[in-house]
């Protein structure tokens, strides 16, 4: 960590607020002192320092970071890809998956018919909402505890592990049987939430919100790990920008960014990121050109009259066509899914 | 609400859509063709109709809403300003009102110290964080329950009523004798947070999220008010850009936007909107001279020690000084405090 | 083009306001009458109508268009693929090339040496910064007129034919000879180069800026179209957002969707959407992926001793694997190089 | 500046780049040792170091400034406010001057009854666009010559300055009789213009780029001030960010933070910012609390007629009412026109 003394400031101050400095164990302060500026470098282990509180000192004029802010999601301190294993599907690593199915749960025959489909093209996971969030209060809000009993069923049918979304700490008892539970971008800071999935061992698919940083992003799963659930897939779905032409604008960027910054999975989400479903095809091979370890696809078998988003979802057979692209380019990259 | 429909789409199809949405009560479907593009106008009461779905039609090309997605938050339908009134300090309206006091409640002779202090000049409300939302899980969290006992101490002392943050339902039972509820930024979206607050009468302060637009934000309104609850307060708190001279980018015009779309009263925070000392003054200033309800300034006694957001706090003597401004600039069109 | 009329407006005025609107030859207005809303559908041409003069109007609530603004970059008015013939070597349609070489030409060793090596690696076009626009007046502005020169002889010596930047039109004698002139994002609305350039033939490489709209971009287009100038070729470079661990946000998105809208190549510039050397593979690929027609890449042979941008230009053996993985997922899609 | 090199690096690496870094003349390098993390605090006149340089150094993980890129526009150098004098009207210090005027200038009539009214108004410069830069090639572009021509008539018959953009070094001609030179959002970067105008003497009005940050803004008033021309005029008109609710996202807080970065005098654009016409009086009055030492308002005889922007123009009577509240406000805060 790096500290700017204000120019102009008398040494006994600075010795004062460098001795103040070294009382925490484990830290050493060391002074560069230039014409028109005075430096502090502050080494050891500063993960714990409060960088705003440094900042309100009368004597300092700015306060930089060196060290990333998190820990148990970094790569530097574990330098092997993470695998998830979820009931012995396994994503991460060498491991790459797709996880399909409709924006919303509607009824059995529409889950499980979805399900049949997407896991004859070789999906690995059933997706779908029970809880949604949704901007208005007016729209259709999901089938909620019925939507994951749905779920359920299908899952025994056909065998896929499920993914849903969860929207408050209290619904929990309620996804016990939920493989994969997912928080959404509205709640990626949702901080109570994190923190009750922190002392789960579900494994948690953890979306990037609309306007968070790659930073913030990983302080987030940070929270869950610091609880000790080290079972966190991130999962990239566009961020806001002012270009109007797409529903967000999918940071593609993030995917090899998250992969370096830290050793969680990075599955990405065309679907929501683009809005469109012709624009499904192109993002989701985007993303696995990119280095993500899996993508998330909204599948419906009647877009036209899915209950929510069916304007980006795909039909089974579209969904069939982009997966055979999304093999070839695997396999173009000496990967394949699995 | 409009819709134009796909070029070359046959006659019958179009006929066929035209009937179905006319089957909706209330609702009429007015058809415009041209050489080009054929346009369905359709007039009634559109705001139960889930534009997403009507998107998702093979024969549609594009859909724009012509009425405000929110009706219990819209002046349209409320043309005077809604006074919110707690314990008879009126807020809204003609009524201007200052909420100042730290960014996170420490111990009894700060929270009772600044209160005192505030107080004196002539704020109207006592705020101070017992539930903190902090990006990393290694930063202070906030005394919780106790913060709440020691800001109805200093309610007590002064006389002052308090706001404080929510952060998850669960935790309503805390805030029976908190005067005004707040929702904070990163908590906007938080559906079920807010139809449980909803259901409750307390005043809610609800904070403009970082990448929300001002129709999504008069929606989260909206959730509030659809339970039954109208005793909503709009904060704007600055938004994300790409500007980094600022903690966020304070969006003033959203002042003047809001109130003209909304009768509901709109206060402006330029603490958390500059993230520096030295902007709250101009930034506060700004604000009401754009036409805000009141305003929310951080206050602490020693910014320099404080727990949390030091860096952006107002000493006593200083928040004294901004307020003969703030008095002068509200004099200056007509207006003053209380 | 659709018009909103404010609501409670008086019918006489309506009337007239439709008569004024049909003196206009080829436009037909059609009333459509609400309870609340009254809406005008404008059909026939409406390119040449100002949208902001109309929204003046003391009656108009709102216009919102239904067509596109650009006309010659549109693909509906151009249903095939444009392609660019530079010598023989063509981009566009099933015509995949990459321009590559360094951000500046530096002195004819240097420029001769990468020429060589981006050919062999097959390379089609050479790229070098003459002229060199800078955030700051005291870094390294290029050679300018001497650049074009050294760029010459690394053709003459390679055969490659040159891309090289034009930031004032004053200077456009001295590009007689370069083959592909490159307009930079900040000058993508600098209107009086890009009119100057529409009275030219040759082929320009169109940048989008770092804050602008797709459509904007394709105004951009239209600009030198409208001139006489159809040898236009975009090229996504990425934008600002509020991310800042990359130096832009590459919107990989923008490549199917200018595909869709606009017959004109489209190329990616992952040198500087992503500001790391690093970087580049991921996000070359990614644009190929979402079916580029080409790629810029800048190559250095020492990046470490670059005059400007050596942090995100690849060595040349860099690049031939970089060029390796590209061809392999070219291959894959069903597309090659050339 | 300070830099941070790589874990693991061996030591002589360090080494004989700090020698290397030393031999420019000026700079002294100290070594600041730590356990995980090795930092160089480097001291002395950084301002010509090419940052982007260093960082591309195998050694070098990061590179942070501490000084400001800047110098002639830096109000350390320089810690006077700076008064532009236009034949004797002043602006910065404690002197604030409105410039108003529409848009486009149309025609004598429009331009010179203009004139008359701001004048009475108590405007000290008169506005109007000659050279228009539009989004659409075929939008009106301007009266050109003849617009500068009709400006310079108003002038004679009303004694007001009169102010206008331009748009190419090689209309420079043209300008010699204008007061104050226009240099608009677009143009912000165009740095061959900047260095032209940067060799007259003329006082240049410099608009902040739709996406540039506060410090790239500075830049650019560095580029024309290099030249020797030190009478530049900042002027904030907004920028783009998600939010739709407005035309651009007017951003108050770069008054202040201009300010106290820079000597250089300030206005705002509230016109511009907003882009519809009842957001002028709460926007300008915002600026105005801000501390700006100065308004740029679009005013137009008939702006439902206006051949550009006649959305967002005030009436003469409008902008007479503007005024007064304008002077309410500077008064307030113990300052007034002029």
């Amino acid at each position: 960590m790096i500290i700017i003394i204000k120019p102009n400031t008398k040494k006994e101050l600075v010795s004062s607020f460098v001795a103040e400095l070294e009382k925490t164990p484990g830290l050493q302060a060391h002074l560069v002192d230039g014409l028109h500026t005075t430096i502090i470098g502050l080494v050891g282990d500063t993960s714990k320092i409060d960088i705003d509180n440094l900042r309100t000192s009368d004597i300092v004029e700015e306060v930089k970071r060196v060290q990333e802010p998190y820990k148990n999601a970094n790569r530097k301190f574990h330098p092997d890809d993470t695998v998830v294993d979820i009931g012995g599907i396994k994503i991460g690593g060498s491991h790459f998956q797709v996880i399909s199915g409709p924006c919303s749960v509607e009824c059995e025959d529409q889950i499980c018919e979805i399900a049949r489909r997407v896991k004859a093209a070789d999906s690995a996971f059933l997706r779908g909402g029970a809880f949604k969030p949704r901007t208005s209060p007016y729209a259709f809000q999901g089938l909620k505890a019925e939507g994951i009993e749905l779920l359920l069923e299908a899952k025994k049918k056909t065998g896929l592990p499920i993914v849903t979304e969860i929207m408050d700490a209290a619904h929990l008892p309620l996804f016990e049987n939920v493989d994969v539970i997912q928080v959404g971008a509205r709640n990626m800071q949702n901080f109570e939430l994190l923190k009750e999935l922190g002392h789960t061992k579900k494994p948690i698919l953890l979306k990037r919100g609309l306007a968070n940083t790659i930073e913030e992003f990983l302080m987030s799963a940070e929270y869950i790990m610091a609880g000790g659930n080290e079972n966190v897939i991130l999962c990239e779905r566009g961020i806001r920008t002012f270009e109007t032409a797409t529903r967000n604008t999918f940071d593609v960027s993030a995917i090899p960014v998250l992969k370096r910054l830290s050793h969680l999975p990075v599955v990405a989400d065309p679907s929501h990121a683009g809005g469109i479903s012709w624009l499904v095809e192109p993002l989701a091979l985007a993303a696995v050109a990119a280095g993500a370890d899996g993508l998330m696809i909204e599948v419906h078998n009647n877009p036209a009259k899915a209950l929510s988003d069916g304007k980006q979802s795909l039909t089974p057979d579209e969904f069939y066509g982009v997966m055979l692209k999304i093999k070839a380019v695997l396999a173009a990259l000496g990967k394949s899914i699995g």
